[in-house]
């Protein structure tokens, strides 16, 4: 399990030296808890507008978020990185506001935990991540097929109303010449209809 | 926010003391961190083959289960209570097995806490379940949605060639025949669809 930690940005001279501390110390107990449980962290990087760029390259298994404050600022650049490619997303923040957990669920992230960073909680916080992640893979598979195939209907039918005032046929007469079109051109009936409304897009 | 809790059944002198202790130690720790919070902690309920009619009764807006080990146990209970109607549902527990966390996940649990049982933490815990809890909505809303959409265009393209076949109607006859019958009987073009699909079934 290949595994990139992505930490908020400080920008220099804006945290006093305790804030500092205990930054050093969430990003220690994560590391500590992350090699103890036997997974391989292949980099930490600052959750910037290069993340999702870095992510691409690196190809992960699972990113985990450290924003102890601000988780809303980094899950910008967390959506970016999820848009092409899913992936299971921890987040530990000290950040429990109803807007920020909302956002982060919106995004995707897999788990969000407040105030939870302890060493020894990390392996099961992970194993749970990532159960989440695969169910809701299922559900989402299950709705990009289902809307996949009532797209697919829907330019079968309006190709057909195509054919039908364009050539004077009856809605038998188009769904069969539909049917010997994909034949001889050896595509599925939804796209050999969605190239009949390109053209009648085409022509206006 | 009306909560109900659920505990694993323990058979009398199945645990020793020890365990017995341990547990109304995190019977308390939740109760505490409840009040706290300031929810209201409308019953405690053994986890047991009446638990779905209790909440069935109870009509709670969320549910905690407590079941420190064996979670599957539980879940089974859980599972038929959420059949009818889905609600949040946090789940604590000391169970870190990938199966238990899986098939938590499958049983729709908004939140699955292992040994994070602190009672600081539940209002954060309960606010993550709540966001995770609408967003699957939103998806699951979506989901039946599309399937539904997709389901009817079935049913009116098979009702169409029923009507086809034992009418000798060109589709366009059969589709126009459905609009007629559905604007005469006040019915959805879809409604009519099915009741023609199910005389033809009773016809064989």
């Amino acid at each position: 399990m290949r595994i990139v930690v992505a930490t908020t940005v400080v920008q220099p001279g804006e945290q006093d030296d305790a804030t500092l501390a205990a930054q050093v110390r969430r990003g220690n107990t994560l590391r500590i808890g992350l090699l103890e449980a036997g997974y391989d962290l292949i980099a930490s990087l600052p959750a910037d507008m290069f993340l999702p760029e870095r992510i691409a390259q690196l190809q992960p298994d699972l990113i985990i978020i450290d924003a102890e404050s601000d988780a809303r600022d980094v899950l910008e650049h967390i959506v970016i990185t999820s848009r092409d490619e899913r992936r299971p997303i921890v987040l530990f923040t000290e950040d429990a506001t109803t807007s920020s957990m909302e956002a982060a669920m919106a995004a995707g992230v897999s788990a969000y935990i407040v105030a939870g960073l302890q060493a020894e909680r990390i392996k099961p916080v992970l194993g749970v991540a990532l159960a989440r992640f695969r169910q809701e893979q299922i559900l989402l598979d299950e709705l990009t097929d289902t809307r996949h195939k009532l797209a697919e209907r829907k330019v079968v039918e309006r190709a057909k109303g195509v054919l039908i005032a364009h050539q004077q046929l009856t809605e038998d007469q188009a769904y069969q010449q539909l049917r010997s079109m994909a034949m001889n051109k050896k595509l599925k009936l939804s796209d050999i209809a969605q190239r009949i409304l390109d053209v009648e897009d085409l022509l206006g």
